[in-house]
């Protein structure tokens, strides 16, 4: 029904609108079947905690999530300053042969692993400058996340919530403002807990949904994959589709209510 | 991957854990698509608004939504009291052949729709004598649930917010305390207004979800019935996965955190 | 600044627009000064548990608590039928000298302490037949909160949350649609937690706010008792003063966003 | 009751937790009395908008809001770089004899006021280093607020929303961070629209609130200045007085719940 909605990074189109990664499995197969079950095509591997080829004699994450079928999307997981996201991304393109699409994060704090903007702003004009197609974990700043695109990253990627915690969408009103300010795609990154909560974030008009800890980290993981793959179709779809208003009631006295979040208009 | 997980309503079984309405389309064919489109199995017959072969000359919406495919289930929407409702339930038993499985609902006020709780249990006592299997809208009340489960009603049919608001889930707690202190289903009945709302009822532990006005109000009810049939599916599939914890940041130095509301624990 | 804005039950007038329980403190010497801080003009005790009179050698609460100073609020906390509220407060007129001003609870479930409707209907027409001056505690359907009006209640209390959850105001929508359908002063009881949950109850249009747990369970009871005092007050006044409009922002590209909770229009 | 409860800042202590703006009101009388009813003792200045004296021959809101009765802190409302800034508050210490205490705002977008955090970190570098007292308007980003506070910034001000908008505090969980990672006061800036939004900061653990539209903007400013006193002061006494935990039901089966907002450990 939305067969033609697809979804284009860095010149390429994807049907899934759903990004995975790859950490926190019981062990590779898992990795792999909740990869095939959650319907994604860009699974975001850590470098600096994945074998990719660094450790040639250990378990190659490659052999579970082959590049020939999936886009490898490398990221910066663990790294704390411009200069180690920097190298680790260097090392990345070398891993996988000139692969220049990335996914940029620096930490701010080992405690709350927020982003840390300065960093991450200082990173990205490296990377853009040095061919890399960047797309950027960051808060949910609309001015930030415009000087990001200004830069010339190919997506931003708010946090909704702490990696990790679950939370999910914990301020929509800000995805609603990065949204209406930029043109890149926009992407929710970190935060997202469970199903509903990825739907949220594709009916506000993110173009997609990245996650890991949510369906790693479920009592089944492969079923919370297919949770998470439907529940962003529906999202889009119900997004596409133009919900119907809210309205408290028929009799309301009230003035004409303001302020409610609502979805970007489309084009 | 869920394919033998199904809902069981007066001795029947159901795969599609979605009910849907036939009110406010454009006209016939166009409920039969959004119908269709839902995936639903169980379909929902405003008795005094729709013709189902009270009025021989004019369309029946039978023609279009056949029971030979769908479970049909009348209901009483514009009922004000108990007594209106029994004889339109009881009209609707001679229409379709002896058919027993029906939705009551009596309402409180032409302003907001808000059931009408004594009458609404004056009419389930009736009804279940008379033989009928009695699902009922209701409020969020979970006395008032666990009694028209004593009365011998087979499901609830709490509102999470008012008939055609599109308000989604107003409040969650309650429905929580009522799955946690009945037996028999809950569906969450009204108020629907997308995808995430419906995935929100599926992850509190709810049963299924019926609604109207969320697939046939929207600006595409086809591509909205389809972003529903998902959504439910995927709060379904969630509920059973089993979401990761929800928690704030490893280094909170609050004390343990309380009162967060979390799934019904499966049996 | 809102000297003259009062407060009326029962044809008296009241300025503070908090009430306050008197369970669950240290001592009684603790209630009182409690009681003090809030600034309150009417106690609510409870006949089943409370000493005020009825256990001649033990320490009676209206020592403390004198009904010179106070309107003492005889409740019916712990009574799970019609029949037992009624017989407790024919009790309380006996020990109050015929006081006719009361407060009803009659409860559904030990576990939840959720208030049982249709005894509470039974009881509220008993007791008003009999000339008491009946305020009920209650769900917050605004549908039986007009049953209980129409009865003769002097004013209805739906609760916010649990009894002694302090989960705060889980459904304001409800408290709004019962403000907008009834004329008696309609009273937040139970649920209250912390001192913006009773200013949000003020400024939704509610006459009046009744605590316990709030203030007895807090570290500090008599600073959280000041607290109530003020956040009552800042909540009446807001609501008063009229609060500035919603927007999301100025150049909000959305269509006017619409169902937002406003408060209720003043005559 | 909480009288030696006081806030400082560079050095000078203040009881009253609520600073209060001075733009949008009717006229500088209006101004006047507002200010008066909210009993703060900062008053904060828009330099590019209110005649402090630059303006020789029209009237001087100093003449409204006297020096000596409040301390006046400039702010660079209207400022889009960190240039404009740090000038518009050199013109300030002139105008004001050397007064060194101010609040630095760079804006990143006329459309939504959103800060600009790269300018307002180098404007504060160069603020701190010519000698001011700076308190910051900035994002609800822990890291950024940490990095203002190491710069050496006496204050953070995170926006609860956004200017004027009146939304309240979307992000609780943020400011909460806030709290937990810096040791130099937080006060919210921005985006209250009514008394218990104030609270609500307040009951977080905020050390204080400024405001303007939420008391300007009111149907009526000085009711709403005095109820913003109240809810400022009741917040600030619940947070001192230790709210009880929330706790859904007590005969509640799930596991023990996760991850609700709790407010900050006293120390």
């Amino acid at each position: 029904m939305t067969q033609n909605d697809t979804f284009t990074l860095a010149g390429r189109s994807y049907s899934s609108r759903l990004l995975v990664g790859t950490g926190k499995y019981k062990d590779f197969e898992e990795t792999r079947q909740a990869i095939e079950a959650s319907g994604t095509e860009i699974v975001t591997v850590a470098i600096r905690r994945s074998n990719i080829g660094q450790n040639p004699g250990e378990p190659n994450l490659l052999d579970y999530v082959a590049p020939s079928k999936y886009t490898i999307l490398p990221n910066t997981a663990g790294c704390y300053t411009a200069d180690e996201a920097v190298r680790t991304l260097r090392l990345a393109r070398e891993l996988l042969d000139g692969h220049a699409l990335v996914k940029l994060e620096v930490l701010g704090s080992a405690d709350n692993l927020f982003p840390n903007m300065p960093e991450t702003l200082e990173a990205a004009r490296t990377l853009v400058k040095e061919g890399f197609q960047v797309m950027v974990y960051c808060t949910d700043d609309p001015i930030q996340c415009r000087m990001l695109e200004d830069i010339g990253c190919i997506a931003v990627m708010p946090l909704a919530s702490l990696i990790g915690s679950g939370m999910g969408i914990l301020n929509p009103w800000n995805l609603r403002l990065i949204i209406d300010s930029i043109k890149v795609p926009v992407l929710v990154d970190a935060g997202v807990g469970t199903a509903s909560d990825a739907a949220v974030a594709m009916e506000l008009g993110c173009d997609a949904v990245l996650m890991n800890t949510a369906i790693a980290g479920a009592r089944n993981p492969i079923l919370m994959a297919s949770a998470m793959k439907k529940a962003v179709q529906a999202g889009r779809e119900a997004f596409l589709a133009g919900r119907v208003p809210r309205k408290f009631y028929s009799a309301d006295p009230s003035s004409p209510a303001e302020g409610l979040l609502t979805p970007r208009k489309r084009d």
